[in-house]
């Protein structure tokens, strides 16, 4: 649509006109982007990985997963792509993905009074996380057309916690999502959903290349791998950088600003996109693709590597074929195989320059925006570089320079991304050869370990940037020096069995524990010991339901009846839930009693005061807890107590 | 060779010599297979791959991964393969490439002298564990030369315990063998190792089949799914049967009966593979494949599914061309594209149920023996079959015979194996079609879930069979309702910081655990408490030092040099390393005393007695511990102890 209204202002010279319209489109797209994402859905800009990232190593930021987040996120990620930004559609669809899946976690939108009474099984922290690990795998699928590399993806680089059935579970989504896709593209090949009919199973096609290729080419990948692992981490260095600036300005200047920032980003691609082609110059279409009486170079479908930009009949732009393009074009069209020499040195390396500036700023700004797309077309343009550097050396080198812009593309992947297996597979799914597999898992290699020494994965890295307390595998060094004890910052808040409804309602409003240790006497000893830990999310449905004890001592022979269902404990949706402002009790109530001891979880994981820190970190890690009690060697009760530092952001896990 | 003699002789119509020639190569084979696996190195027998997968679950069965293992099982699984028997070489990869893990693991070998130095540093549970997993992964990539789905399949089937960057390690292993593959095969193309040379990067390529299957085609694939659920679990249950009741059977009659056994199975072998094509009728080649003046058909190398077995020239017995041929060419037959209608109904039946029976027999015999052929032959055949039926009810049906072939074959894997993501990938690595992916993932998932209604996975079926204690990734139902204390088996057994080495050595003789905890006097309340855990090899390794003290508080002014060096805590090799009986004690060294509170792990992981369990379990897997204590809510002594079911079996682990 774009393209053709602007090419068709092109053939009548009028070139003013077809720049405007051009950028008049992108400018627009973008804008409405930038203008959900300011205004109703802030948490939908970027590529929401981190944040599916840091949910699933337990961190909720909040209506991250909302329905309203969903809807921007889609319809932002239309605008962004389609407005020509160097941003792709993968990281987004991964958020997309969890989002429906958490959504569908919470039994529908509680707010907006759509839910699912038969969902309501799925209300409980540890299958939220598993559907949200399943939606992202979905995502990844979906995007790439990749059901295997989704599952993978979704091991290697989201999660930090997997259990086996997982692992089928989120296999079965990608199978469903597979089918579906292969139907789909079915149906459209039919011609029934116009241009996006386009395109197959496998995105873009390289199969069929030549394999003979022997130790000798073990050199051109080792440098594509060390190339990409410099180029991966300086552009994840970089870009958190412009992040970090560019972050603290805006928060002074506000909304208008960010919106200003997107338009001028817009607006500077599509200059580059326009602009840049001028200075190339036209070449002649290769003589033995020309077709006899046909004038404009044979141009497959619209994805052709031949656009006479402005040029004469027979003749060619080579470098409008990368800017001058849909981002997944010019992919194809770098990767395509029996294309040696269509591109200049210099059309490549300008397109390298603009595409990698133009990425760092893009990424970042207030519309959703994937990093896949941008990695891969540096990736593959100075792949394709290097690979006409070797055609020199040897004449007709036995690997195709398509093949070269493939191994790139995996190279700079793997040197901003750091996944090793998941790429490999996603790469494989993409261009179906295998017989390249080889060379790839080496470069991917090389290129991880380049990058390792400079910097972490740039997901790691946004993740920081956010200021999330992501749990590293790996518990920090300085850890191992100190013990549990030392990590207690407060003194100890608790309660006993059955308690004064005023003494809770006043802890709640003091403090904004996740939850609180029940304290009882032990029956020989008679020393108080730790009788279980109650979650404030429970004891504020307590307080709701208001079945208060005369006293102390009358809970014994209180009826089975008055129990709480395991319904009302059902996790509430994304929003906050409960809160201890939504609790009025008068004076006579709050000198009531009330019951807690059924609703404590009566086994808590603890660990000994003297244990070391690391280990204690480590079991908090691996078990996926969100609360660790650290209990005395003697059992003085004054320091049992909840690590500060964790109990804080409420972890979904394993209770 | 053996085929070549045989049909030397066929040809010159002497059958029965035949018959001898054929028979005799098996038989001997098989014998010298056998004879190995009996007197050499017992634990050689079977796929190894149970026996890797208990390892890495924490069960260090008694050398498992000794060199003598290792040489067994390469020479056998040679003469069990080559003998003609209907089992794979791709578990008994596994397992050697899990033995060279392990023995590197250890430094070399000890026993034999062969260490290096700079290899110690890999000598402790943790490195070892995963040496042994990247093993077992590059096993797999070479068997299949699938370096993926190797990484996959260690990941889903053989350990229990993951770690991040264990992922890429594997990673790394199976592209290093990727790559050694890729050129030996280069250098083989060049026909440098003869018939070895064949076959490329790619098994069974069935790339090119068209792939314009529609929704239509879900019925075949459901129906195939369900088969292979079916007799993959009826396969699973009948060979577990055969071999408890053989086993028990073998146990009374000795190691001559296990020799004899493998003799019958192989001359049973021998007569079906040799005898049944007989029942099949001659066929005429078909016209459109044979070549004026060719006599005899058609034949795609030594792999044709053409064999004229005792047919006249231009006939073909397509029986033969299943039973007389190596597994290898078999499957390759089966899968073979475009070549429908070229086998009986009868024969296929007949095939499929000889295999299936000699299957059954086969595994379990005293050879090293590999599963994953038998399945895909099984399966390819009913494969096969549900695809001649289908082509019946549509007339030129869209997909080949071939393709059903392989979802067959994929099918049976599912439903015996019960694997997903992995299976997925090495069936795609294998035949490199990547088109048929949302086929495979389905039929997959539908056969892996009937089978899991029945029974459990072949692995781990034998590893129950085996006896051995396997710690399954969920608590079992029952354990809920227990309590730490309820594990507690015996009394405590402890030592103070600094013990009589009477006393120590007496321990040791009379129990054997593998860990005792230290008890110490608490500095402000003066209450005895956990001081720390000290492991039963690093007591012996401080007896064996003899460094001593005069009195229980001497220990104080000791100066740091006698200090033990860590080198010498170093995990011993697979072999028994240091007993109590090893040393020796005078009488007045027996009075001496012992400080053992500076090789103490000063916090082990600890629950409280109270804890459930199931958590107490979850812990101990999820961790992957070796020994786990068992502390008071009050913190008197009398019952420190150390979870006894667990403690036994030594577990590579975090300590």
């Amino acid at each position: 649509m774009k393209f053709l209204w602007t090419v068709k202002f092109m053939q009548s010279d009028s070139f003013v006109m077809a720049f405007v319209v051009y950028a008049g489109f992108n400018v627009t797209l973008v804008t409405v982007a930038s203008l959900l994402c300011v205004y109703i859905g802030p948490s939908a800009a970027g590529s929401g990985i981190p944040e599916v990232k840091a949910y699933l190593n337990g961190v909720d930021t909040p209506n991250i997963f909302s329905i309203k987040t969903l809807f921007v996120k889609i319809l932002g990620s239309i605008g962004s792509v389609a407005g020509g930004l160097i941003v792709g559609k993968e990281g987004p669809l991964v958020h997309v993905g969890s989002c429906i899946a958490s959504i569908l976690g919470q039994g529908g939108s509680v707010k907006h009074g759509l839910t699912c009474k038969w969902l309501r099984y799925l209300k409980n922290d540890r299958d939220r996380r598993d559907l949200v690990t399943c939606g992202a795998a979905a995502g990844v699928a979906a995007a790439f057309r990749a059901p295997v590399g989704g599952v993978l993806f979704a091991m290697e680089e989201v999660t930090s916690w997997w259990r086996g059935p997982l692992l089928w579970r989120a296999f079965f989504t990608t199978a469903v999502v597979a089918v579906v896709l292969r139907t789909g593209i079915a149906w459209c090949k039919q011609g029934h959903c116009g241009l996006a009919g386009e395109g197959g199973l496998i995105i873009f096609d390289v199969s069929g290349v030549q394999d003979n290729y022997g130790l000798n080419e073990l050199v051109p990948v080792v440098v594509l791998g060390l190339l990409g692992g410099v180029l991966g981490s300086l552009f994840n260095q970089i870009n958190a950088k412009i992040i970090m600036w560019s972050g603290g300005w805006l928060k002074k200047k506000g909304k208008f600003a960010k919106i200003a920032q997107a338009v001028i980003v817009a607006l500077i691609t599509s200059i580059c996109s326009f602009g840049l082609p001028w200075l190339a110059k036209c070449r002649p279409c290769p003589d033995h693709l020309t077709i006899p009486g046909e004038k404009s170079c044979p141009s497959y479908g619209r994805a052709g590597n031949f656009k006479n930009f402005h040029c004469p009949d027979g003749y060619y732009n080579d470098l409008a074929g990368l800017f001058f393009n849909t981002n997944e074009d010019t992919v194809r069209n770098l990767f395509s195989k029996g294309t040696n020499g269509e591109f200049e040195f210099s059309s490549l390396f300008l397109y390298l320059g603009s595409a990698y500036s133009l990425a760092l700023l893009t990424y970042g700004i207030a519309v959703p925006s994937g990093l896949f797309v941008p990695a891969i077309l540096c990736g593959a343009t100075y792949g394709r570089i290097v690979g006409m550097v070797m055609g020199m050396f040897y004449k007709n080198g036995p690997i195709d320079e398509g093949v070269y812009a493939l191994l790139g593309a995996a190279s700079f992947l793997g040197g901003s991304m750091r996944m090793t297996v998941s790429l490999c597979i996603i790469l494989l799914e993409l261009t179906n050869n295998l017989l390249l597999l080889p060379l790839i898992m080496l470069v991917l290699l090389i290129s991880k370990t380049v990058g390792d020494c400079f910097n972490d994965g740039l997901y790691s890295l946004h993740v920081h940037i956010k200021g999330i307390p992501f749990l590293e595998a790996h518990p920090p060094r300085f850890m191992s020096h100190l013990t549990a004890r030392d990590a207690i910052t407060r003194p100890l808040i608790w309660f006993s069995k059955v308690e004064r409804v005023g003494a809770i309602v006043e802890v709640l409003r003091s403090t904004n524990h996740h939850a609180f240790p029940i304290v009882d006497n032990d029956e020989q000893s008679g020393k108080p010991v730790l009788f279980g830990l109650v979650l404030r999310s429970h004891l504020l449905v307590l307080l709701k339901k208001k079945q208060f004890l005369e006293d102390r001592y009358s809970y014994a022979e209180k009826e089975q009846s008055s129990l709480v269902s395991s319904a009302e404990f059902a996790k509430p949706g994304s929003g906050k839930g409960l809160t201890i402002d939504d609790i009025e009790l008068t004076a006579v109530e709050e000198e009531m009693f009330l019951d807690i001891h059924e609703v404590a979880n009566t086994s808590p994981y603890t660990v000994v005061e003297t244990m070391s820190l690391a280990k204690a970190y480590t079991l908090f890690r691996q078990l996926g807890l969100r609360h660790l009690c650290v209990v005395p060697r003697t059992s003085e009760v004054h320091n049992i107590t909840i690590i500060y530092a964790y109990s804080e952001h409420c972890r979904p896990g394993v209770r």
